[in-house]
């Protein structure tokens, strides 16, 4: 677990919003720490209706003038960037002067992965003198701990298909490919790329549904993890309760992730949810062996 | 290539049918040759009308006693498994004595991924006695050869995400996980699992529809190799026009394949479907390597 960062007599945190609730409570958490917190929403990313009682002052993609300017005036050193954001078309973006001039350096960001493009942005605030952190780092509390969330645990039966899971992850990282994959009985069922979590696990409830997968209702396991490598500060592996809706809708037994290196999003609906539908999510230790 | 087996004193060839053209395509390929081929159709998966002027048994998947008795009084040796097959569930299975004795052995074979399902079979016939072979064996006109098969050449960008492409399959190939891959400029857009390469392309015309995917249509390959220690015999990736068609609904520049381990199904049909869909279809060179 990493501890958090005391608030000494650093400027504020700068906190540039994506969507969901995360966001909001990565700056309770902070503030509650004794964290000043300035928050930054995302245009077309977080919603308008959460910040509405809180100083915000919103960013479009591509204003990292316009940010450089607020966060300097507003005294911030540190800059945490939280909260789904989908990768923008290029011709969509709303860039000002200091962005167009970064823009071959964009470009390249542009053309790899989703990690390639996070990573390289808090590359480029870095350029500029501010220091990029990571939520986790401000609020340790958003992280996966190790071993079962709710009232269920793996059986042994499940931990083969976690160790599969995990190797295969390993062995594909190289290739900046998703982040989970799905077994049953030690049989990859689905792999994710640039699809998402949500809806690979919606494909392998179609393919229970046509006859194609076959395995048990309640047998084989998601599992997430980071790419090797991946920078843990700009985009780390998340779950909420949504993730454990679409893992029993598509028929398996549970929910594995690397304990410490995952974000549990709305933690207590996501508990809830898992008891309530039977599954289990389990931290699983060996986060630093990847 | 492979060299076809001559017609020698052995007895007729037992060609066990699933689904599509292929199948009759083999047998008649194999007939030009001066082979004897007799024909088991596998209910469920052939289509009755196209054997309704050939002299056949039908078998059900099971009925290994059956098989066995009937290609024994033709006389057959040499066994061919061609065309396709939906994994049945297990109580579907049509169970006759030889395969109840054979059964646990059979749930071993259920219990892994579609290609020990087929090279468990495979192996089960030879156990009775029976040569197994490949259909390109008997017809070495299906396999893919190398080159451009219709106008178009892959551009030196298609290369570069071949070769990405090839040496994701090369890692992921020790997991028993499908059979091909689509990346775009570099980048892995989707992997197929269980769900089958239609699928997976349907997949990624969904992701560009949505959004999801930005990059220009006519980017990016599908590529379909087959797993380092697949049995060929048994279980050979293959395209046809219906692979073309998807691509181009995928929006990507072309198909790449291994030359000489791939079966291309209405060979004419998919170059034609290749020239007007503007879709490449490449055999690339390297088989042996996986």
């Amino acid at each position: 677990m990493t501890a958090a960062i005391p608030a000494a007599e650093k400027g504020p945190l700068a906190l540039i919003c994506g969507g969901g609730s995360l966001p909001l409570t990565v700056a309770d958490l902070a503030a509650k720490r004794g964290e000043k917190v300035v928050l930054f929403p995302l245009h077309g990313a977080a919603n308008p209706r959460d910040f509405e009682n809180r100083p915000h002052q919103w960013l479009h993609i591509g204003q990292i003038g316009r940010f450089v300017r607020l966060a300097r005036a507003a005294g911030c050193n540190d800059v945490v960037l939280i909260g789904s954001v989908v990768r923008p078309a290029f011709w969509q973006l709303r860039l000002d002067l200091r962005t167009v001039i970064a823009l071959p350096r964009i470009a390249l960001g542009f053309r790899g992965g989703d990690n390639h493009l996070l990573s390289f942005i808090g590359r480029l605030l870095e350029g500029y003198g501010f220091r990029m952190i990571g939520a986790h780092e401000v609020a340790p509390e958003i992280l996966v701990p190790q071993g079962s969330l709710g009232h269920l645990q793996p059986t042994e039966r499940d931990r083969a298909d976690i160790h599969l899971g995990l190797d295969y992850l390993r062995a594909a990282g190289p290739f900046d490919i998703g982040q989970a994959v799905v077994v049953a009985n030690k049989r990859v069922l689905a792999v994710e790329a640039a699809e998402g979590t949500d809806a690979m696990l919606a494909r392998v409830a179609e393919m229970r549904a046509s006859g194609r997968v076959r395995t048990p209702v309640g047998t084989g396991v998601v599992i997430k993890a980071p790419k090797p490598g991946q920078d843990l500060r700009f985009d780390m592996p998340s779950i909420g309760p949504k993730t454990v809706e679409g893992t029993a809708r598509a028929g398996l037994a549970g929910v594995a992730v690397l304990a410490g290196s995952t974000i549990a999003a709305e933690p207590a609906e996501l508990v809830k949810a898992a008891d309530r539908a039977k599954i289990f999510v389990s931290g699983e230790s060996g986060g630093t062996a990847r």
